[in-house]
């Protein structure tokens, strides 16, 4: 037996016994006549002392010769502290050591196994397993698999059965590009790896399956943006015989359930923005509501005094940054060249300031007048100290760019606070969006979405104004799930497949299966998707999704620690009867 | 809103209730003046009545309409039954149906959607959303979801936590074939995907994760048996600073949990039992110890008798068959044919009856007396009304063919009962098997397993002689899990793949980041491994795993339904930098 604890247990209540610990060596402070070693693992820190008076001069001999991350079992007794240490579980007792065996060396690590490491994010990739002993990783690790397992007993507790979807199915050219899968056996053939498991969730409500859950690996071959992974864990969710309010009902719960678990507090309903109002008022489909900075439209008070820019301009809008006219004009410039940058995009800012001594004052005192400034900063319902901000243009574009500030702003003035949290459903999206690059319609969210009842004549008279049963789940401004009521009838399926471009020949050759299936008795149906490495992260007050991947790659694709992917042998690319282009 | 109540939970407390319902039409009863429709979900049968003195005569008009599978709505009042049935949950009620709305109609289904379908094994292959809505299928889904959560909330409350390994790992030539992946993003490189997270694992315990598991996909290129998947389901698990026992100790936990689940039995200590006993005992290491008919061997009774057969025989060995003494002459050669058949290629079987009259006689009385078959009836503890059969030969090769015979009669005598449950831990596996084909050592476990420390010398002198810290979890005669104690050094380590053939190059070049690991303080670790489709299977009183996978694949790797694999576009070959071999 390697251990009667673990190293996070022993309290005054165990004084006087005998114990065997296991663990690595944390630190090792070396006083001469006495020794004491943190000795660490999962659970905690034991604090082990070796001593001159009550140790033989072997067992400490022995101590001297370990090193950092050394793996030792020692036997002895629980003793009451001299100091103690309130701060760790075990800060009120130490181990006066009897025995020590060394179950394994270990090198000098590459990095310090601390909270705070000297530890670059490339070194810490390549000895993740290294980074993983250290309480920042191993924390959110154990975090992920808390709220996995709460997701699953909230949903299995409202009746949803998790059902595995296959993994090698077939590869469909609409959306995002797949990995695929050569098929030995079926040569010249190949599987894919699921974007997700949106038609077998389908099938499994034509199925009569009427819950499904899965928390479950998709794959995208993406050009990988920071913190995109080409693997990632979805919550995939399906409900026969319910409308979105149904769906949405369900997922508000099983968020506020973990909500409630984390801060304490019940969250009640969340609150419903149209997307239409989402973008009016933010910019933006997935707004972070927990803070204001709302937009304020003015080209009514503007146009007409000779600025051109506003006048020109297809759109006026602003936020009211409260408190922040004692910005100076280096700040100002400042988030002038910001909003300038490339990323960005915007030509330029406007500034009205509502100076704490009452005068009203801008870049634009050429144009307007105080009153006319009054007026701007009334529409605000801006108060002395705060600072407008105006932004014109094309109305997309701006709006863009506006809500990139507002954002930026949240982050700088700490508005943006990750133990705070504000869920937000956006509903009614539209159903389909325009690409100007192919010239046809593409679907905001996929071409399973039904749309609403009451807009479905639109799809013959103006496809673009269509709005659908979507709904989008957001969490302190971004989007950790969307879902949509899908189609249930053969007939507006393929309808919706022709507005998308796909030939009958194509759409029967992709999803044949599903048109199929849609004839026998298909139910109304609806469901959600919830992304769970970003839904985890955030509710741990985080938005760095590779910190809750136990072995993440890099934006290469890469996993560094095992140097994956790689070159595969000649036998193998002959089994599956490819060759590599390179070698021609 | 689609329904107040599913199909399964009104009853006569509901009575007089106003309700709506959904759910498809299963069956329809129409006797002109009545008319009776059973209306199915998942979650039962409620049966609808229309009444030509109660409904309206546009109802009735419409519900004629009905097809088999149509989904439909209604509403209608809950009333009490005149015949009620005691069958199922609704038995006692049923709906005067007041409006009538059809959600869908459906084509008439392929095989009918009833527990004993007229549909054959590819049909129901290809449409298998409708397979799922009868109730064999869909309770088999249920039953691996709620076996599934069990588990986790098992290995949860034992402190494992569950962590998602990557999908998209490196390709190993050791083991299987694996499935491969090109990398887009790196021309001329593939991921493969796991046969299983061993490595990772061992890694989780080198990072401090101290208890591990998984219920995760894994896959394997092989060419398909009867009932294997390309993809399967393992519970994965791992443990550090533990030894076997405290490995045993866990998963018998979580085993019998599950069994008292399902049977209301406490199973207690699993009994244990040798590779070497299991092997001599059953000529298998998974032997169903759910019946006797252990072998006997009986070479020194029957030795020296002039009967050549037995006199070259390396192993002359039997099983007793209680009551099967009178096996006429034809039952009893039908037998000896079976093992004749070229799957067992025995060259012949021996019987000794004892008959009910005391008079034991056999096939070889030109050979052995009365007296000598007393003898070897004495041995096997038979009594009058048994049946001894006897096999001989090599060693292994008999073993192997007796233990086939065994299997057979248990299942032909109903021996092999579902409901019985009889768990073994078979322990003490050899570390090696010899393979002749490539003239060395195989892992019998796998590379990382450790041999027992007192038979550690052995790796110089004898290595297929050293037994292994490993051991396999046997339910009702399949293995349903198998594990090992880990080699945590990095000597010993190297030495096993050196006996495995490895070079020095090819092992660093797999396995370096494994070897590498060890270096900076592995703990002492220990893992199994349970495969969870076959688990679920037998758990459920069934061997074929195939009904408890949502949507399997077919013996050539084929989902039938999908129809996957299939040819891909030029330009994604393209894009991968690839050639199919086919085309040149």
């Amino acid at each position: 037996m390697f251990r009667t604890h673990t190293n996070g247990e022993l309290t005054l209540k165990n004084i006087n016994e005998n114990v065997t610990l296991s663990g690595w060596v944390q630190t090792i402070r070396d006083k001469g006549f006495m020794m004491w070693i943190d000795l660490r693992d999962r659970y905690g820190i034991t604090q082990l002392v070796f001593d001159q008076d009550r140790s033989s001069a072997e067992l400490i001999e022995e101590a001297k010769k370990l090193g950092r991350e050394f793996v030792i079992q020692i036997e002895g007794k629980v003793i009451e502290r001299a100091s103690k240490n309130p701060n760790i579980l075990t800060g009120e007792i130490e181990i006066l050591v009897e025995k020590l065996i060394v179950l394994n060396e270990s090198q000098l690590p590459p990095f310090t196994i601390e909270d705070e490491t000297d530890g670059g994010e490339e070194l810490r990739m390549k000895y993740r397993y290294l980074d993983i002993r250290r309480n920042p990783v191993k924390d959110k690790l154990i975090f992920r698999h808390k709220m996995a397992q709460k997701v699953r007993n909230y949903l299995s507790d409202q009746s949803f059965i998790e059902v595995e979807t296959p993994v090698l199915i077939k590869s469909t050219p609409e959306g995002a590009r797949d990995f695929v899968v050569p098929s030995r056996m079926n040569p010249g053939q190949f599987y894919a790896l699921p974007q997700s498991p949106q038609t077998f969730k389908q099938l499994l409500m034509i199925g009569g399956m009427d819950r499904y859950f899965q928390i479950v690996k998709c794959f995208r071959d993406e050009d990988l943006r920071a913190d995109r992974q080409p693997e990632f864990t979805q919550i995939d969710c399906e409900m026969a015989f319910v409308e979105q309010e149904d769906v949405l009902e369900i997922f508000e719960g099983m968020t506020a359930t973990l909500l409630k678990d984390i801060t304490g507090k019940d969250f009640g309903k969340f609150p419903r923005m149209t997307f239409a109002d989402a973008m009016r008022k933010y910019g933006n489909d997935k707004p972070d509501i927990r803070f204001g900075m709302e937009f304020v439209e003015v080209k009514d008070l503007v146009k007409g005094k000779d600025f051109k820019i506003f006048d020109d301009a297809e759109l006026v809008v602003g936020i009211n940054v409260e408190g922040a006219a004692d910005y100076t004009r280096k700040q100002i410039d400042e988030l002038i060249d910001w909003v300038k940058r490339p990323q960005i995009g915007a030509s330029g800012m406007i500034w009205v300031k509502y100076q704490n001594d009452g005068v009203i004052t801008s870049s634009v005192n050429k144009f307007y007048n105080e009153d006319d400034l009054k007026k701007i900063a009334g529409k605000f319902g801006a108060k002395e100290g705060d600072l407008i901000l105006l932004m014109s243009g094309n109305e997309n574009k701006v709006r863009t760019q506006l809500s990139a500030l507002r954002m930026e702003l949240g982050n700088r003035l700490g508005l943006r606070k990750g133990d705070e949290f504000a869920p937000l459903w956006v509903i009614d999206f539209p159903l389909l969006e325009w690409d100007e690059e192919t010239g046809r319609f593409h679907a905001m969210h996929h071409p399973f979405t039904s749309p609403k009842p009451e807009d479905i004549h639109l799809l013959e008279t103006d496809p673009g104004k269509a709005r659908a049963n979507a709904y989008d789940l957001i969490l302190n401004g971004n989007e950790i799930g969307g879902g949509s009521v899908r189609i249930f009838d053969k007939d507006l399926q393929a309808k919706m497949f022709n507005l998308l471009g796909f030939t009958k020949e194509d759409a029967e050759a992709q999803f044949g299966f599903l048109m199929n299936a849609f004839q026998y008795g298909a139910p109304p149906h609806a469901g959600l998707a919830l992304g769970f490495d970003r839904l985890v992260a955030i509710l741990d007050g985080n938005e760095v999704i590779r910190d809750y991947i136990a072995f993440p790659k890099n934006n290469s694709g890469r996993d560094v620690m095992i140097d994956a992917p790689a070159a595969i042998a000649e036998e193998q690319l002959d089994e599956l009867e490819l060759k590599l282009k390179l070698k021609d």
